[in-house]
């Protein structure tokens, strides 16, 4: 079986590679059609390493991934083979304590796909648990189910919003993440995402949304923005999804009284906060880390047409062409939101 | 000035009036453009009483109103003469300990348009507090503006129900008030609205809302629907609006574990509540009364497009048909939603 | 091993049985101290059955329980030998979307000690999974972590109330439930508990917890007493503990505005509501089914000395006892709380 | 009529002011029993300002008080003369949307008590608004309802922190208000109160109160002692009071799995913020600005016995000699928690 390798920074190679391919009692094989490239994926590509995670070892990449059940262990009754599906990347131990309180992202055992030392999922088979494989709808395309993951990061910080119903939001940030924050914002409740960013391309993209409105920080005020369109009040709710310590500077101003902050962006160092600024609009700060039972909810909103998820599916290369794609992808050309590798 | 006075049940005048014109410091006085017609202006037309509210003295109808601003008090910062503006109906004494909770819609001092012993707004002119006047932008025309008042009992319901994103509702019953609630859901976050009635018109008209599904009662099972919709996981939200008896049989049944009912329909006798089967699903119920805090919400998600109030705006009487026009609504057409009157 | 053994209705054992005693990987075997007896043992005990679960072959009773831990599986390394522990009787799937989810005692395929086909623990040994065995803090002692289970269920319902600090309750019924019902809005942020029951010892015993106010509602009416103590106002929580259909009478206009009603009890039959009443206050309704994530907190507050329960251990019997000590608990005696039975 | 007077920075008078004495319809007129000085009281005498808020002309000092009502408006009927009574000391516009919503405490219009240009209740009679005058039980003094104020702020933390039954709280700093956050997370379902400070008499004060732990931050660490007492799992919630720089170092590694930090103390400058370390615990902030419908909640907790803040009561002074109380207060003796002037 071929699949698509980190040998070590800068250096991927599409060849033999044998995965586990036993299936548990509670295990499916799924046999893959699509899958995205990610940041992260990128990352490792070109450095190596994700903070204290480091490729040490040959390495398969990809975790946004949608396929066909092939195969399904003895004691799953929610699948079958042939069932088209895409797959939870991390996967807790079930039975530890923040799983048992329904966060099972915040399990320090997850293993999640092409985080070293877990292999990802860029080859034609693979295995996995079946309670975090989900079935699609007919009219959900692998395309679609493929970048169901990146979407649920969004989906978690609209759930973490707590949005009310017409909620106006800022979203800091039109990459990847910023787009799929704005999905979610809109899809979550808001009447409107002010989306900011300082490239052109991935406004105008971003700003076809309904809903949408782009701000170009680099001529334009955010505050003033949203000043106009909620009459002075505030947004209730800002995501930051930039990951740049600029994007906090002034970044209190923004928010309504009572509202509230989603740090979803990394950044590197650790960011100036003013408490009292905060304290005076008695705002909520909420922080995302991945998701946690987003998956059903995002395959909702494609399938029942609520969020439309195709515009953002940039271009897609074959898995013989996975190493271009990869470049391709590593490139940063603005117009690309999401490249995906067509496995069959 | 001429307004539409109920002089007793079934007793409609069009005839000079005097409302109250002198505005306080922190009123507003406004020149009223659209009036839509309510169910329960319907109801005291036709009965001159709705429960312990009694119409002894001719009474002036009307509540769901746009129109613009003519004068301003002397402490109004907030709107101007020329703003375009929809009011909130009701208004309570903001001193008040649930007003002071935020829950002004249950302050029993409410002052509400056209209930006992209150006058309504189909009138040329009205003089309301400037706080419970909402400005309208350019986009949104009195018409839209006029039906905001049935839109925030939807969206009441929605913010109730405290919504994630990609959730699955169920509506019962399709009256203006079920497509409202229709409406809400949609726009708080859900995927998905299941909209049950038997009345195909009402069906037909609801389902072309993106994001609907119709379930016509009298040859479907709504529960099979919703099984089918959500793999035998139940709907996330339940929301009652057809004050129909019979609509509460099973009405545990269509939720999921943890799932959510919210009661917006008024039966007028207690219905049989089945705590055991609530308990299995440690299910939430929550009621609705009117709204607070929602018409700024209803103006963003007409104003961005969000929700399109349009298609629910039936027919439109000029004022000098007013009579005519209660006849019609009363008259129970099933294609006719919301019917308005053209003031100026 | 001799166990406490429902042969059928109304007959029970002290006898040889043979329960299970094999260790997994993730499991604990656990000898028992103290296991007290909850209405259900009994209700089994007398009617050899509850609802659709029936008795159809000898059945080891008892599911309140703690011990000491004896043996630890090879990937155990939360608890070791000598550790002393209370047990979660009810174990759910927990890769099932409801356990996914928090929810897990909605799972249903969640095994319950002394349900039907599931034994119980009244043996002198039993094996469990570590997750769901928890350590005993040192100054906690085995009759206080038996009593962790039915504790519970009161914190389960302070929970999901979502008492805000100062919060007023009131508990309909004085059984054990309701007792742990008024502990839990206590320890849980109530300023006070009215506790309303018609059984002069029980509210006797109930009345020395700090906070707690009684009422027999023979003579006097509880909505005055909660008017009297809340300025009119109306009570933030009432939870339901009694399982009584009269409890549901008037049981609205004990709420404020805004209120909250937590179902405990069980009602044989579905009574009836008044939708409108509930309505008027927008007040919400919440249930319980068991518990989920709740041990942990129970221990705490016995830990930390906020809930004092051992009050409420009546009467302890010794395991060779143990037929008389059912035969004690199903007398009724109106003083006895919880009676328990001391193993070693 | 005498008042203490800040006539300007370090100059403070006991002298005849007139303070205005119209009682308007909706106003009460009180007989000030009790006021307590507060540290924002110390602050003005010692700096003559508070940030933008500047001493420019004489003010007369104080807003922690109870007393008597004398003299009610026409419109007032849930006051009475002859009522003990606790007052609010802000007073925001009730029509604002800040109020309307239910965050009065966020209205920009709010007038406070002794914060210029608002004058404050040092002195024998205010007039003040009947629905911010809360009466008090026949239980409660006017020493513990003059406390009332500063508790409310340590009730609005643990309020926001949306405490579930038996969480762990750590407090960081036993000033005032970190004693009062103690208070107020205990009574709010707190199981206990790790508080933490470097001086040992404020220390063992607090160490008093059942549920509170006491860490001497010079000798042990915080995190030591959280994962002692939480098996490794971390607090539930952090309250950080002592709005001192140092405190947030590592203030993150306190908290559990989706815990939540709530910012009371006002740090002058911004905090550094390690915005991943926040995400990988999907943490929450929340930032607490004085109190909103607080004040009905105290008073029922100190009436029920819930919160003892007798022990927090160190010294009172009469009024004559109210300078030498302010001399005292601003000493900082370690001892002292609340002083507080007699009136009458």
């Amino acid at each position: 079986m071929e699949a698509l390798v980190l040998e070590s920074a800068q250096r991927i190679s599409l060849r033999p590679f044998s995965l586990p391919q036993a299936v548990g009692p509670r295990d499916v094989r799924i046999r893959i059609n699509t899958v995205g490239i990610c940041g992260s994926d990128i990352h490792y590509y070109q450095h190596g390493r994700i903070g204290p995670f480091v490729v040490t070892e040959p390495m398969v990449l990809g975790h946004e991934a949608a396929g066909t059940v092939v195969q399904v262990g003895d004691e799953v009754t929610s699948l079958k083979p042939g069932d088209r599906v895409c797959m939870e990347p991390g996967v807790p131990d079930t039975e530890s304590r923040a799983s048992r309180e329904g966060m099972y992202n915040l399990d320090p055992k997850v293993r999640f796909w092409a985080t070293p030392p877990v292999h990802g999922c860029l080859a034609p088979f693979v295995v996995h648990p079946a309670a975090f494989t989900y079935k699609l709808p007919d009219n959900v395309s692998f395309a679609e189910g493929a970048i169901v993951e990146p979407l649920s990061i969004g989906l978690q910080a609209a759930k973490k919003a707590a949005i009310k119903p017409g909620d106006v939001a800022v979203v800091l940030g039109a990459g990847t993440i910023g787009m799929m924050c704005a999905l979610g914002a809109l899809a979550g409740g808001c009447s409107r995402a002010i989306v900011c960013d300082l490239v052109p391309e991935k406004l105008e993209l971003i700003g076809n949304t309904p809903g949408v409105t782009t701000v170009d920080i680099r001529n334009t005020s955010v505050k003033d923005v949203v000043n106009r369109l909620t009459d002075g009040w505030g947004a209730n709710v800002v995501l930051e999804a930039s990951g740049s310590a600029r994007a906090f500077e002034g970044i209190i101003d923004l928010l309504c009284p009572g509202g509230c902050l989603v740090l979803v962006g990394m950044p590197q160092n650790p960011v100036p906060l003013d408490v009292v600024a905060l304290q005076i609009k008695e705002a909520r700060v909420e922080s995302v880390f991945r998701y946690a039972n987003i998956f059903p909810r995002a395959i909702q909103l494609i399938a029942s047409g609520r969020i439309d998820v195709k515009p953002f599916i940039s271009r897609t290369f074959p898995f013989a062409e996975g190493i271009k794609a990869f470049e391709e992808a590593a490139s940063g050309k603005p117009t690309d939101v999401k490249v995906q590798i067509l496995m069959e």
